[in-house]
């Protein structure tokens, strides 16, 4: 019987060198690299934890932080290294899902279906 | 190289036979067994839900929903099926919350540091 632990660890070196991964980080490193690309990913970014912490607290969006937001997004989708890295980042989350998914089942079954029990 | 997929069913595999599952899922299907155990306990998770619903919504708890909060909770902490249940539950997330850290450690590493990257 494998331990929990161990498949954890040889689950994370999967990922690790997959090449969704490999994709995401190369992606993220060629923005990073790039004084201008950076600060607009980083406006980008700041811009969608702002609003979403809004959101949970229950707090108003006024128009104009919606239109900043809609601009921001305009702006990083022009730019062709930091929508590859949106694309790439899209792409490792569905694979992450998918392990979320999976890791979970045993839970999902024993709590999701209690008429369903052996 | 290992495939993401084959090792997160080879992680599930490993969870559903290890000690904390098999654990929990004795301590859950006891409860489940004993109809006054379950509505006990059913009660207390429906009672746990919506206070959190409301407090992610930012509506108000009122005194009375906390008293009757605390009488639930009281409730099932002397139900020694309950509490052991409660007990394997606590055991099983600590597990579950280490796998969630290890395998997102790639991720928080690209993200994390922006600073410290090769
Ligand atoms: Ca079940
Ligand atoms: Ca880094």
């Amino acid at each position: 019987m494998a331990n929990i632990y161990d498949s954890a660890y040889d689950l994370e070196k999967a990922i690790r060198e997959s090449d969704e991964f490999k994709g995401l980080k190369q992606a993220y490193d060629k923005v990073m690299a790039d004084e201008s690309a950076k600060k607009m990913f980083d406006d980008f970014r700041t811009t969608q934890m702002q609003l979403q912490e809004k959101q949970m607290q229950g707090q108003e969006i006024t128009e104009e932080e919606v239109e900043k937001a809609k601009g921001v997004v305009e702006l990083v989708q022009q730019h062709p290294d930091i929508s590859k890295l949106m694309e790439e980042e899209q792409r490792l989350n569905v694979v992450i899902n998918d392990v979320s998914k999976i890791i979970t089942k045993p839970l999902e079954e024993l709590y999701g279906n209690p008429d369903q029990q052996q």
